[in-house]
């Protein structure tokens, strides 16, 4: 599957430049949102971009490193978000509509059962990771079924004509799981990555990096094999989201990251296939500590920087909406030529 | 007019935060987008606000400081540009259409006829201001008649059910005119105040200085006469759009001001009527080095950053998006109760 992801044809940012230089707007006038245009130009291999179609998955999952004590959340608040998505209460439903993106709901890994929540997609692998502070948190098996799960879903979407796929998670302790990974991949100190997550104190910062450095530990993680990481102190929804960006670059459609744990699931994806980075557009910047970090290992930079620090995709629906602006503005606005007006220099 | 604009009740903010801290999400963790929903909640007075009506007021107008060099486009542009705007072929049309706003074009000023063009207002005070480096750009009256023309298309709007308002602006060399006005009203050297505006050379901005240096010799201008350093060296869209800033205040609804050109005609408004600033939200912050020079002075925080520099609304029109998602976020989720979602602190 990996093998069939191919970079796209990036000599076609010259005929994406040529045209937004042409259009009614002193040149760059417009700022990141002309490079966004530019960027998904190249991807759909066409001067006139349409995101008109969007899509988010939410991978849900839980996390066996919640004994820790990593998260002022019960663990049992994954499954009643999931529940609460279904039934259109949380943020993300409200967001997701703002810009009239469908939601994907996916239960890949929780722990109590969703089948009878309509409208969740069942594609548990198992209830749960084990905790990684013990030993690996799932099989490299589970890992790359829970890829393939993210993979097919874009596929799906794709089929059914949608051209713009972000990503979304829930998982109480899945913060703790990002940050493990961040601190194998980008080879840095947990206590440098941990944050507040959902929102838990100092002490409970101190077991989350305390935790993470016990799964180091009682893992033996090659920092190069990205599988081997995600499967030793990952999460079965990063490993969905992981699909979901490998799906998206096989599918030749870009893909929205939202916050800190899609950014790692993204990070994951781009270890595994380096070609994908080109499909990827990075949404806002969240408080937590270990997102810059991600997002500076892939050299993304964010277009929006509110302070948020949810999850569930929300960054990723506030982004689809400029993405969706910077798209119609480079195909539907007239050239100097063709609106009559005059070029700068004619004064 | 001014006199009947109040003040929201800004003791409702407690009822606001109170609503958004019971939603099923960890306090705080949308950041920005709360304190945004709840800034409408108390101008709207409901802790379930609602901007499903937008439109956007483009006020257009030309200079006669644009005899001074101070533009790389022709003043013809103005026209062409208003042309442009009842076809659909500029920026602005398509970004206010990815946010579902309607917009206004009116011409308060503009030199050349455009009541051949359909869909265009016709409100002209005069055609084009005069050259302030020789003495005012307007007569005081005139000032005072524009901005009426920006109060009264704000009343029929909310008449005909908008419930949020942005400015937009087109006029060959109004950042001149905003700058020298900027350089008044904040008490700054016209050097630091200019930028490239459509895209000048080092040359073309020092002709900018140069002719605001020139203006404000010319003039004897108050700076505590918002209303006089308008007429002195403004423009008849910036009093437009101070007017409509004026309008949404008298009419109780949340006005979204652009870049540096609308966030000039918001300062003017708010030293005319101080309480207007209530009702005042940012949208993006330009790279026209005089636009974070105003922003300060109002105290404002603009949500988006994106290195635009283009006005007729184009930022405003962003952030009306962004808005949206606020308010649809704090009007439609479920509090913990109502979702049946465990709280923080029950782990």
């Amino acid at each position: 599957m990996i093998d069939s992801i191919r970079e796209p044809d990036l000599d076609f940012i010259t005929q994406a430049w040529g045209r937004l230089d042409q259009l009614t707007k002193p040149p760059n006038s417009l700022g990141k949102l002309e490079e966004i245009a530019a960027r998904v130009a190249v991807v759909q291999h066409d001067i006139k971009p349409s995101v008109d179609r969007k899509a988010i998955i939410l991978a849900a999952a839980d996390h066996g490193v919640v004994a820790e004590g990593v998260s002022p959340f019960p663990q049992e608040v994954t499954w009643q978000m999931v529940a609460n998505f279904v039934s259109g209460g949380a943020a993300i439903n409200h967001l997701a509509a703002s810009v009239g993106a469908d939601l994907h709901i996916v239960d890949v890994g929780v722990v109590d059962d969703t089948s009878s929540l309509e409208g969740v997609r069942q594609e548990k692998i198992r209830p749960g990771t084990a905790n990684m502070t013990q030993g690996p948190a799932m099989e490299r098996d589970e890992a790359a079924r829970a890829i393939l799960v993210g993979v097919e879903m874009v596929r799906e979407a794709v089929a059914e004509g949608v051209n713009l796929i972000g990503t979304g998670e829930m998982g109480i302790g899945n913060t703790t799981a990002s940050s493990a990974m961040t601190s194998v991949l980008c080879r840095v100190f947990p206590a440098a990555v941990v944050g507040r997550g959902t929102g838990v104190d100092d002490a409970g910062m101190q077991r989350k990096a305390l935790a993470i450095g016990q799964a180091l530990e009682a893992n033996d993680i090659n920092p190069d094999d990205a599988l081997g990481t995600l499967a030793a102190v990952g999460g079965f929804e990063i490993a969905a989201l992981a699909g979901v960006v490998l799906g998206a670059a096989e599918q030749g459609i870009c893909v929205v990251t939202d916050g800190f744990i899609s950014t790692v699931a993204t990070l994951t994806a781009v270890r595994l296939c380096p070609a994908a980075i080109h499909y990827v557009l990075p949404s806002h910047l969240s408080v937590e500590p270990g997102h810059v970090i991600v997002l500076d290992e892939l050299g993304l930079a964010p277009v929006l920087d509110l302070d948020m620090r949810l999850g569930e995709g929300t960054g990723c629906a506030l982004a689809m909406g400029i993405i969706d602006a910077a798209c119609r503005m480079m195909s539907g606005m007239a050239t100097f030529k063709e609106a009559g007006v005059s070029d700068e220099g004619d004064a």
